[in-house]
């Protein structure tokens, strides 16, 4: 129907990039499915995320994470037990990897900073010519500490989150680029950021926020990566689809 | 049971290379199936091939050529509609290209070669440090006319055989790569041989033959690939695996 | 003179890439050759087409398919007989081979295109950003059969065409890409085509076109390539250069 | 003097390999520094473990991860600032990447190996021909928090380590890749470990895991990578040398 | 001070390319030093000529051709004895290599070009879609061995210019390329030049000369190329920035 | 006949490499030709080489620089130029290029050492698995300008030879690489010579040999490789061939 073509050829045009649109389904990866009811949105495509969209009598499920990274040339094993029950169950994947990273409205960075109220929001995290974050300026300052809570309050109150406490007593600058981006620390730094906010770390990190005065906060990886979604799936409600989130916390 | 595992381990564990042996399954590439009780045989994994096994309740499909060329990371369009008949009837799909061209027994030039009696029989068609063909000498010389109509009586009798007839009036040396091997030529001129036996031809090898003075016979590139499937089949029946052939000729 | 001058700047000059232009002969590849009394046309390069080019008094070959493919570091064995009948008889070699498949008048599509009939016509056969072929509509709707018999009464009576035949019953809309071109017919799919025509097919081609429901034709690579240097000598013939075309058919 | 000389050529020799030995000092990569008093050793290269190197009077500071990844072609800004304690202080840097991770005996993952007292140790964790990790058989089987408790006291008390519960009850055969090896995943459950133990995750590791049944143990990767630089410094002291382990860890 | 950042952004931003701009300091690349009182000018970045820019108290050393070039991944050995006067005298580098050779108006070829007096001067040499050279026309055509004569003195009165004499009596266009630029002879026989001027010569040139019938002048590498340092050396006086020049000359 | 077979397969064949062999001629790059009467000798194969050879009755000249350097695809312009005169007087092209160089008897190097009595000769020049020199002990050693005045007598009595005279004073061990090898300066430093002996310069050779403390000798391109073409005109003769020499030194 009408809103689905929508779906797809209005919302996620724009977002379509190397692998992402539809990975698995009888269309090309362009072409609008006429006929989705029920659309679930997780983070990871996985065995238990397809079999719970599935019980949801989903006809797609909409990830930020697919099954497809670069080359593959067999369904076997792993592969083909990840891709049995999308055939068995005749539910499409859709997936939105960068993309949806980078939107400066509906991506992950934009979601985690509009719930920390950044103004000034600015494309962030440069790859090829394009971004997969975003950072802003905080109206009131936050002090470090505060900013740790916040982030572990809307991200993941049970882990909490990694801080490392080398940057300035107040911060107004953040950065923020979700996911595995510790990569992205130099052009926060570059940028005049007071802290830079990522979901998973790497050891390198340390030292290098110490030797340029910066805080980094690292606030999980599915944790940071549901915001994305979650906008997914509001506006598919919007559209008169019926939606089911499937919440699989990795704890990474 | 134990004939299976023999059917992988002792007969196709010799012939793997590149993207070839199991391409789907639920198993990995290299594991034993251990419940095959009926195997079908076809030169080309297709939709048509895919259903006809189906329909002869097959637990796997060996193919000459399979799915999987090189890269790819959709399962969309074509791709989905192929793989859809082995995932919808449990059926596995194994592969045998190149090690089933330059098997010295029963690989798709030694079936060949074995018809046209051919004798003292080298390896041929080097291929990074492996072969895809077969040579060897006839005991009782060719007519030109003699060896065109042999071929067309093996592989193709209702196609014939394309005759580029730039040799010597009696052929003794045979070199055969099937299927689209026509860039073996050169090999073919260097390795003394007064006839090459290939499957599709191509534009540039008419003028290549007429300099070189060699005959050129195209069989067909289907016609010249069904005996090594059949000598596979063969090797099933031993076993004692239920077999089928499914013949689905391209007339290419 | 002036005349051979436009035949170089004003004819070619927009058909030339990669390779073509010059292939052999003292001038740059981009130079006039001042003196062109006579030249012959052929589809391929070889000793025969030179040595009849010589015959026929010609300072210039000019073909579709040229001597130099790719890099080459020696100019021994089949090379040097390749080059010799040139350089003994002050022989150049023109080539246009791709910008000659493309060209939306003169090229080989275009010419089949033209004896076809087809109206609205429209690049077809991306490469790079260029294209290789043409496709069209047909303003009486074709029969399978019809258009399998036009074919052959154009391109190579002798031989025939294979066809295909999984199309619909009524070919509208046509797309021709000459020669070898067989990994163009999803393109053609994509088109929306009733029918593929091309010169040589390839084994692959036959499944593909069975799962598409696309009419596929194979009308021979020489047969469609003599197009191109035809519209070539008519052009060279208008200027007031005496031609001869080198007729070498190959059957394939 | 002479224990300095079996200090490169007798026992890191064997190490060698990329970017590894001498990375700043006057000498060669390969040359032997005749005069060594006191080395310090640290898991990583950064400002401040070279500042702590030079207050200790070292003459040499022996690290896991140096200052050079790839290529560069400035020595500016960070890199700057990196090398200069470098260079003012006459302080070499000896680094030992991955031969410190994969050695049978004095390796990162050999030393966690023999605090968890597993027998039957093989090398584990394939990169090119080498390895980088090791596996082994524990005499009594873990209970999966047994393994946790163990991991965190022998690696961070304070931090604790990060536990994916999805393997057996009974833990009999571990795999260690010490840092950040979570891309072994795959070949630890190919090699039948009932748990796998590294330093850092990555989100994709969960659902990997999951669907495998096996256990992940994220220990930190500074932890897991203190025993082989606790290694060395043991060996510089049987040979006499003064040592220094500069304690710096990252929480990561 | 005001001065400094002019002489970077101004007037060396436009040149900045691949590997130049500071390769040794503690800011970053494109970052203006804001305190420098001396700068020293050398054609080569080397052990002698850092310490000669030390001992005049120079902030910066400004070079044509500097430490790095393609990647490296140790300091040690030679790299380390030249690093080390940098880091010592807290002595920054800054190069200018291919953006030097072909600016038109401070560049190597363009102080060539002024004191030969070309006129209609343009760019040549080109590589990638920059130059690094220049051509002109001499109002008043040199005889071949004037100019020789007034290239030696130009450049190098003691060791004199090597001339390759195939070319015509009177020479009006000249193309320069300084340094070891013999690759580009071709262009400027493509560019209709009856003289060719570069630095280093190659053994090949010699025929390639001849058959091409052109002069070439061979005028010494470090002769040709003091032409830029020296304006650049010019350019900072005028800004106020005492100097010092560092000859240095290798005689080839 | 007999000699001509030994003068390839005998002396020539374990010189072979890339594009060393047959570069004109109607056989393959290996084939013996049976017939050669005359050859004539030469370092550069140019127009005026090949028509001097061909001048002197020569059936083939035998050359240390070829036509053909990596990948070419036209024969036109100046290609065309210097093909002309090998096809024009069925003259075939021989090349050893780097075999030449290398060979520990009749080379470049070789020929260089014998000359200036060098024992104890080592294979130096490393390049790939191969060698591209020679390095030897002078059982006198010599004074820094004895050796300059030695090679200026056998090498370019007229032109002279390049002094860069930063060595010791006596010189014991000498390391030769003919032709363009400054690269190979690195090696010889590492190898303890004393004097590095090679043709040609470039630039950056000046303060490498300066900072590292070693003679270097410039003796010319083309004076120091007529001594391995030398050598090959002797073998010949031995064999019976009439040989001619074609000197034309080119003065780099």
């Amino acid at each position: 129907e009408r809103l689905d073509e929508r779906l797809r050829t209005d919302a996620y045009a724009d977002l379509d990039a190397s692998a992402n649109g539809l990975q698995v389904g009888p269309g090309g990866p362009a072409e609008a499915d006429p006929d989705i009811d029920h659309a679930a949105f997780a983070v990871d495509a996985a065995v238990e995320t397809a079999e719970r969209a599935a019980d949801a009598q989903s006809d797609v499920l909409c990830v930020h994470h697919g099954l497809f990274w670069g080359e593959f040339e067999r369904a076997t094993g792993p592969t083909y037990d990840r891709l049995a029950p999308f055939f068995e169950n005749d539910l499409a994947l859709y997936v939105s990897h960068l993309p949806l990273d980078g939107h400066p409205e509906i991506g992950n960075a934009a979601g985690l900073a509009e719930t920390l109220g950044l103004e000034d929001r600015e494309a962030f995290g440069t790859l090829g010519g394009e971004h997969i974050g975003l950072r802003g300026r905080s109206p009131d300052e936050f002090a470090p500490d505060e900013l740790r809570d916040r982030l572990a309050t809307e991200c993941d109150p049970e882990q909490g989150v990694k801080h490392l406490d080398f940057g300035p007593e107040r911060i107004e600058n953040v950065a923020i680029a979700t996911g595995s981006a510790a990569d992205w620390l130099d052009e926060a730094v570059a940028a005049g950021a007071d802290a830079f906010v990522t979901g998973e770390g790497k050891q390198a990190v340390y030292h290098e926020a110490r030797e340029a005065g910066i805080h980094v906060y690292l606030a999980g990886h599915y944790a940071t990566e549901t915001f994305g979604v979650r906008s997914l799936l509001s506006l598919a409600e919007e559209w008169g689809v019926e939606t089911t989130f499937v919440d699989c916390p990795t704890g990474l």
